[in-house]
Parts: C-alpha cells; sequence; structure tokens
C-alpha cells in the first residue's frame, strides 16, 4: 500500500498509553437493526465511556506523550468532542487544558468541557474561526496547539479502532465511517488497509458539511463558505492537505449524506438497537438507508462515534418521522 | 467466606466457554450522573451486545456444556431476555430451544425471541405459570430444564460480571445489583465477597415484586401473591431456596424501591447518561435517589442489566417528570 502519515508499529504503540478505559470496545451484530436496512450491521460503539466518544483514544496519546516530556499547557479548537476528551486526559495528568469552540456548539458539549475543569473560550463564529483563535492562544501564550486531525497523535489513537476491527475482520466486507476533520478515516482507513484489506473504507459527511469528501472526489483541496447540518461533529470547511493526502490513499468512497437521513439514522438506532447516538454517529446508517441497492446482502460494520446531545433536540429528532425512503 | 453453591475456579472456567462478545463489558465512571445522585457512579453496561442484557453469559455457558454432551432440545421459562439470550446461543450451536412466557412479556422481547430462531409458547398467567408450564415441556418432552438461577451456569454466567468488576476494584466501594430470580446477585456477589471482600453488595428489587428481599431479611422463603411493577425482568413472586441460601452469604443488604423512583432512574441514564436501559437495570440509581445518605460521597458501581424495552412505554417513561425526593 502506498505511504500515508501513518504507521501501524506506532498505532500499536499508542494503544500501550491510552486508558483501557477507552479500549476493547463493544462490536457484535444488531440484527434487530438488519430487517431495516437490508443488509447485516455490526456496531462499533465508541460512546460508552467518560466522555462519550471516540475522541479520548487520541486525546490519550497527546496528554501521555505531553506528561513525559512536553509543555504542560495546551490549547485545542472543539466543536466539542475533542475538547471534552482533552480536559479528561489533561485532568489526571496534570496539564492545563483550554478549549476554544463556537458559542453555537452543542451547549452538553461545552457543559462537560467545564465540568470537567478546562478553560473554556468561546468564538462569535463557527468552528474555522476556533480553530484560528486557538493557534493564536497557542502562538502569543508559547503552549501546545493540538490540531485535530492534523496532530499526528489524534489520527494514531482513532486507529487503534481500526487495530480493534481488524482483530474480527473479515467478518464484515466494508466499514463507515463519519468523516469530519479526517483522523477517524484515515486512521481507520489506514489500518484497515494495512491489515484487511479485503475491507471497503467507506466514508460519510453530511450534503450540508461537503468540504472533505468534494475534496477527495476532485484530489484537491476543495473549501466551502459555510456549513449547514445537525452533524455538529463534522462541520469542517477547511480540510487539512495533509490529512486529504492519507485520505486518498485509504478511502475507497466518500459519500454525502441528506440531514433527513442522518435524523432517520438516530431514529433507527434508538429504536432497534436501544443507542443514543450523536448526529455524526447515524452517519454510517444513514448511507445505507440512502443506497440500500449498494449495501443489499453485505455485512457492514459502522462506527458509533459520539453520543453527547443537546436532549432537547435529540427528543426532536427521534420523535420526527422516519426517512420515507 | 461461608460456602456458597458456586465457585470461583468454576467461574473463571466458565468464562473460557463464553463468547467474548459478551465479555470485558464497558465499566466507566459517568460523571455527568453525579451531580443528580450525590456520589461517585461507575457504570457497568451489560447493553451492548447481540441480545442487550447480561444473560447471554449464562446461556453461552449452558449451551456450550449442551453443545458437548447433553441433550439437543432445551426449554426455559421466561420474562424474556433469557429467552432471547438462550435462543442466540442455541441457534450458534444447532440447539433446539422452546421459550415459555407471559402472553403479558415485553412484546419487543417476545418478538425478538421469535426472530431468533425459538419457538415461544405464551402462558395466559404471570412468570411463575411460565415456569410451571416450561417443566411440564420438560418432562413430558424429555428435553433439558433451564432454570434461571438454579441452574448453576446461569450463575456462573452472570458471576463472570464479578470478575471482571474485581479486577478493578477498590475503585468503588459499594456494587447495586439488581435482584430478580437471584443469578446476577449470588453470582456477581459471591465474586465480590471472594476477590474483593471489602466491597458492599446490594440487591435492589422493585417494592412491587419484593419476595426475595423480603426472603433475606427474614432468613426464608416468603412467596407473595402478585407482583405489580414496570421491571418486568424482576417479578418473580416465588423465590428459590438454595438460592436465597446463597443470596444470605453473599449480600450485605437487600432494599426495595417504588416504582417512580424506577422510572425517575431510566429517566436520569437517559438524559445524563445517554443510555437506554429497561426498568430492571435503572434498580441501582433508583437505590441511590431512595437513600441520598446512604451513598453520599462513596464510590458506587451499578449494572445496567438490560435495555430490551417497549419502545412506545420507554417513550412515557422518559417524558415522565423527574422523581420528586
Amino acid at each position: 500500500m502506498q505511504q500515508t502519515r501513518l504507521d501501524t508499529a506506532r498505532i500499536r504503540a499508542a494503544r500501550r498509553v491510552i486508558d483501557p478505559v477507552f479500549l476493547d470496545t463493544a462490536l457484535y451484530r444488531c440484527e434487530a437493526l438488519e430487517p431495516h436496512l437490508g443488509c447485516a450491521v455490526s456496531i462499533k460503539l465508541e460512546t460508552a465511556n467518560p466522555v462519550r466518544s471516540f475522541k479520548g483514544r487520541g486525546t490519550e496519546v497527546v496528554a501521555g506523550r505531553l506528561a513525559q516530556d512536553g509543555p504542560r499547557a495546551v490549547v485545542c479548537a472543539s466543536a466539542g468532542n475533542l475538547g471534552q476528551a482533552l480536559a479528561w486526559s489533561g485532568r489526571g495528568r496534570g496539564l492545563d487544558v483550554t478549549v476554544v469552540a463556537s458559542r453555537f456548539a452543542t451547549r452538553a458539549k461545552l457543559d462537560r468541557i467545564r465540568a470537567l475543569g478546562a478553560g473554556l473560550e468561546l468564538v462569535d463564529g463557527d468552528h474555522e474561526l476556533a480553530r484560528e483563535r486557538a493557534a493564536a492562544i497557542a502562538r502569543h501564550e508559547g503552549i501546545r496547539l493540538v490540531e485535530d486531525s492534523l496532530d499526528i497523535e489524534t489520527c494514531e489513537g482513532a486507529a487503534t479502532i481500526g487495530l480493534e476491527l481488524a482483530a474480527t475482520a473479515p467478518s464484515f466486507d466494508a466499514v463507515l465511517i463519519a468523516l469530519g476533520g479526517g483522523a477517524l478515516a484515515t486512521g481507520v482507513g489506514h489500518v484497515m488497509k494495512a491489515l484487511a484489506p479485503g475491507v471497503e473504507v467507506i466514508c460519510v459527511q453530511p450534503a450540508g458539511a461537503p468540504a472533505l469528501t468534494r475534496s477527495w472526489h476532485r484530489r484537491r483541496v476543495v473549501t466551502t463558505a459555510a456549513t449547514d447540518t445537525i452533524a455538529d461533529g463534522v462541520a469542517g470547511r477547511y480540510p487539512i492537505p495533509a490529512v486529504l493526502a492519507d485520505l486518498l490513499v485509504v478511502a475507497d468512497d466518500a459519500v454525502l449524506v441528506e440531514e433527513a437521513s442522518i435524523v432517520a439514522g438516530m431514529r433507527l438506532l434508538f429504536e432497534q438497537a436501544g443507542l443514543v447516538v450523536e448526529p455524526s454517529a447515524a452517519l454510517g446508517v444513514a448511507a445505507i438507508l440512502e443506497d440500500r441497492d449498494r449495501f443489499a446482502g453485505r455485512h457492514v460494520a459502522t462506527l458509533v462515534c459520539g453520543a453527547n446531545v443537546d436532549m432537547d433536540a435529540y427528543r426532536r429528532w427521534i420523535g420526527a418521522p422516519l426517512h420515507p425512503s
């Protein structure tokens, strides 16, 4: 396989610095979903941990290395899950953590970041403005900037999910991965291509936040002027060139899904699987709903990557009518 | 410690015949719950598996041993979770599984038992009538009767949860266990007393189905004429003497909780932990809600033992107002 910034031996080493509470997460067939989706479905559940998302895997690697020999203060921009995870990982190691987020971010995520003892600065704009502000703070204060998907530790941490998936392949023949900044997709994708190359790696992004997917299809960075999606965890506009380069190596496809399908996916996961998930975590199911023929009769694994939602919004989503498809 | 029917070496051996999909389940601090409960809370999550309850641990032991040298046909009475699990474990080993259940059982559970290919017979009465009918079928057809909590395999399977808990103790100082037939409480309780004797073992039962709890307090079997609880998974009336004898050895306390507290517990787990649980799985949280002083400042582990609910009822429960306490 072509080179990426990732290395399987380093990913195995990363596993050893991650708190076991984030590792060896449940992976199981969910037959109750299957009549609704027309294919065999396995769930990889990344929400049953102290921060309710997969991001702890990456922040454990970041914080673990910093605690050994780096600066004691870090800042990151976050839509909410990275910030929560960095706050958790930093707290356990005595790091001083600052999180910059959009003031439009999911309130439950911001509340948890504060509760975990991190400093929280809100910007009056979207996630891309938060990224700029975090970089400015890092420069000004001379502290470590943690950049999701660009910093290799965030990709290596996410990639440890791939090690766990590859250990059970070829029991499934495609994996559906939410595509945001790209750490999850490039990390898991790298491992699948290295250790289970027969498994199709499919990235899923909302049609309302399509920058990285469009970039993948055009093989060059494409930015967008705005995003419009409930999937706050994956709503970026400025893809990182190095991440796109890796994604071009490891992804077999990148697809866009409609908002109605994301809501239908959340509702199916609630009703048939008993899982509370945030919109980003329903992208895989949404992709199946939108292209049943593609997946018919196959065995698909989908990563349930986060469960941090505002409950008022969530109650509306699961009360909404099912997608008509 | 005084003898029980259980043996720690046999429990370790049982672990080796259980499909890994049921083992090493998530155990994590859930800080978002803690301001609401006034104590540190760890969740042991037994619902992220193909049957959405802990019962697969026990049925794997039953079916694994039967597949080696036993009869190829089995029957059990079930409120729904044991039947689902036995159907799953039996299907994988080519066993012929019959489940007898009350026609008032949770519909979602009955549907899953059918979907898993088991024969399902409904009785026009409660779980105790289903137990009688299952025993009659076993006698008449000469097939194996699986009796939850009485059959040592069901206790040994459940007890493997205790091995996982004991591996992290003394990080918590009490464990709250739903009390139904008693397999979960005697199994986990046995291991805690053997390997982590400093951890308080507290059983929790609904006030509307108090037979085994009353029996524990009076140190003799007490039956009740009826049950009245939404916690269908623990609604027995006729405690098994051998199980009570074990429970008297391993439980430090057995408490009863009101229906309103069970609903409040389900709602807290939904809103603060993002977990869909069935009523039985909220008994631990209900016990904390009813006796905050007892748990204040302590670290409590609670077993989230099942997530099979009728969604219409569940939507009502999580929409209900919080318990006023």
